[in-house]
């Protein structure tokens, strides 16, 4: 499929129909959020699949209700990490030496380049900003990699984070819920949304070319 | 182009080759970015598509003369709105009302919710991140329509932001730039990451299943 069609042909369902998206087109979007890019390919967040229809509901009390969430087949819930400890980085760097079959050593100044880049993001108070960015890249490369195979996503902000955090154990795991994505199916039928046009800036209002 | 093929054939390309990518490309790309999905549907950012030579070296300073900038064809660089403005949200219901064809009266309840959305933002001192990472989410679904079509591009963070806004004269605009993307095409000769397999974590890692 062209990637516009893809693109034109997502929307942010409102309403899905309960339909459970089968485990090979599943893995196929969890694959491209795996894939997705992240800053210095660091990945600093996890990424909950929510399909146990009693944590689905909890979850929808922490988020005005929104039918979609009881309505999808899945919820990704994308977490980062609460602080970047130094042993996440190492453990990177020993991934990427054995990814690319490399000595941990000749990966010092890479260390040195993303430690450094971590320290003046928590210095100038940017880190947590940075983290939720990265997670967002991924949910929303997770969308369209749906949208590619025919599935329906929702990204959703509009929960209570802390609650979220506490339904999903986050704490224990040195993890802070920052976005979701439903998947699923829409509603044709219920959702006005499903043949509502998309909104959006003409090209001449967003892009200035220089 | 099957979506996981077009995700692995995508990395950040560390040297491109000065190629020029064609127009019909580039507006694909843009198009791609133009129709991401932003929280509320609000677009709070502007991009600015450089391909001035004279620009892209200013920029180059900025950004530790990372070479890939020199040798993109374009320049993408995403500003988000230094504060979002009460016209803002205003000439996006606008929108929404012509392009769907309703009344502005009936889109009151929906004003109010992303006015409500946007204050406790500030309330919060969550309103700069989630600004950046709906560009964010903008900036990725470009760089996987670039790779959709065979053009390469690279996400960048490490530019001094203060700079950059100067050099563009984003101040003025009321924008700050948050990320770039560099589109191109790949140097295989010269970039040794261009042929590094994929550094990424297992799906039993990333992913937690409940």
């Amino acid at each position: 499929m062209e990637v516009l069609d893809v693109l034109n042909w997502r929307y942010a369902a409102k309403r899905m129909n309960g339909g459970k998206v089968p485990k090979e087109k599943l893995d196929v979007i969890l694959e491209a959020v795996r894939l997705a890019p992240t800053s210095l390919g660091l990945q600093p967040f996890r990424v909950l699949v929510v399909e146990d229809e009693t944590v689905k509901q909890r979850i929808s009390k922490k988020a005005c209700l929104q039918p979609q969430i009881l309505e999808s087949s899945h919820l990704l819930v994308f977490a980062v990490w609460e602080k970047v400890k130094p042993e996440f980085v190492d453990n990177y760097l020993a991934l990427m030496a054995e990814t690319r079959q490399l000595n941990l050593e000749s990966l010092g100044d890479f260390k040195g380049m993303v430690n450094g880049y971590v320290e003046r993001a928590e210095n100038s108070g940017q880190i947590e900003s940075w983290l939720a960015c990265q997670a967002y890249i991924a949910m929303g490369v997770g969308s369209v990699a749906a949208a590619a195979i025919g599935i329906d996503s929702t990204p959703m902000e509009g929960f209570d984070k802390l609650e979220m955090d506490k339904v999903l154990g986050l704490a224990d795991r040195g993890l802070k819920s920052v976005v979701m994505l439903a998947i699923g199916y829409r509603d044709e039928e219920n959702d006005r949304l499903a043949k509502s046009k998309k909104v959006r800036l003409p090209a001449e209002e967003l892009f200035i070319n220089i």
